[in-house]
């Protein structure tokens, strides 16, 4: 069994937080790997170089200058801080983005049509249309053809913990900043021998999210509103109702996608809780369509 | 046979000759490790982020940010800028800092008495004495005993091209940063067999350090004035005259040692004639005593 656990930027930036889920991650028995964001640090350290951070529909507008300063954010300092503290917890992690060993390879975005409504003050033009075509520069997208499992494979059966940030490659030499969440389903899909050349190959997998909530709620205010099992018709349903809206869509469409794809189980729950029960599962077959994964 | 490669931070600087070398490097047949610097984009980095860079020696000061800065610089946008191009060029290179699989685990310089004169303005500090004490902070030092050759060996042996840079850890959770050249010539020394537990495996290991001239100069001032073939008692009178100073003291003291420690050749020579014979190739054995290395 392989269990993939994914945490947040939210979780990456706070010491305490950090610390104690790298202790539980560590303990926890077993193949594994961690993907990690780190979404709040560069947005921070965009502001202090004096650039505007500019995110429509959760996404970040990735021109070359925030190329570097993401890159710098996730694949230097989050995953190289998070690997140290792993080593010092006596887990033998490795720090590494999409380009590291062919792990990940990512489609560049085009342009695509973005609601007028969508788009933040800041990246807003005039003009009369109900949509507008977004560029959202060094972005890509993937799946889980893109994951090089067997790199992964090997790293694991030789007792190393892979350590992803959002960070990959097109294979022509450009850096691509990607969503963490989608490289966490892509990747246990991967492991589990979905979408890859490596038929043989099939593992037991295990995804998790963790996050600083207790679970997927039913009402966003109220973190005790906490949903233990939810399937993808409750999904679509709450969903449409609003009820579940912004970074959780791509979240749990992925998560959904994942289920469907052969990984055995997927969950959603507090980083604080990695090793308890509480937080949400997700059951039954998805049915998401292949282009709602991202 | 394994080559070691190592490029300073002008060459990744500039990306004209980065582009060139890492064509050059990607071409070069068998087994290859290459070893990275940065400093010219932390130095950057810090003054865009308001920071004043503090270099004692040729080293950096390094406080808890300059920290994140140097591991954003160099474990981040140069290593995995790197090594993107390098998948490019077809070569399955993976950037590691020495946290990942515990590859290189380094140990916190002590303050140490450093002449009041080495002292840039900005560390001066008042007082009668001839030598301070710095405490150059989350700055480490390495040797080949710290190298994880095994790990590196692992890697090679499955066709992936270990891409290091100055960042390691000392096991405690904490990065350190130390220096690239330094990195390169332990590397070479514990793929040599050197100072490792592993004495089983002892490779032929040749060590090329890549530079933005054309070899070591007899006067620094004249670019053609290369020296052609160097043993340690030429390098300990050069030294002594004056002629050979600053970062080129600790390369050679580590590339003398390399070479009295089973590395087979150690060439220093410009980025862009990686594959040429230009250059100067150190001859003989070191009387360098271990303290110099650093």
């Amino acid at each position: 069994m392989i269990h993939v656990v994914k945490i947040g930027g939210n979780v990456v930036e706070n010491p305490e937080m950090l610390r104690a889920f790298v202790k539980d991650f560590a303990s926890m028995p077993g193949q594994k790997v961690l993907v990690h964001g780190g979404g709040v640090m560069a947005s921070r350290l965009q502001k202090d170089l004096g650039m505007t951070p500019v995110m429509i529909e959760g996404r970040r507008v990735t021109d070359a200058q925030t190329l570097q300063v993401v890159t710098m954010a996730y694949a230097g300092w989050c995953s190289k801080h998070i690997v140290a503290l792993l080593q010092a917890e006596g887990c033998n992690a490795a720090g590494l983005s999409g380009a590291d060993g062919n792990a990940i390879c990512a489609r560049k975005r085009p342009p695509i049509k973005v609601a007028a409504a969508a788009l933040p003050e800041n990246a807003a033009s005039p003009g009369p249309d109900e949509f507008r075509m977004v560029d959202y520069g060094y972005v890509g997208d993937v799946d889980a053809s893109g994951v090089n499992a067997g790199f992964l494979h090997m790293l694991i059966g030789a007792g190393i913990v892979p350590v992803l940030c959002a960070i990959n490659h097109d294979g022509n030499g450009n850096l691509l900043n990607t969503n963490a969440d989608t490289i966490a389903s892509s990747v246990a899909m991967a492991l589990a021998g979905h979408g890859t050349a490596e038929d043989s190959v099939h593992d037991e997998v295990e995804l998790t999210f963790c996050f600083e909530k207790d679970g997927v709620l039913y009402d966003r205010d109220d973190d005790s509103s906490i949903i233990t099992e939810m399937d993808n018709e409750m999904f679509c349903r709450l969903r449409a109702e609003g009820k579940i809206a912004d970074g959780m869509i791509p979240k749990l469409s992925g998560a959904f996608k994942a289920i469907s794809s052969g990984v055995s189980r997927v969950t959603i729950k507090h980083a604080r809780n990695l090793l308890g029960n509480i937080g949400t599962v997700l059951t039954g077959h998805a049915k998401t369509s292949t282009d709602e994964l991202h």
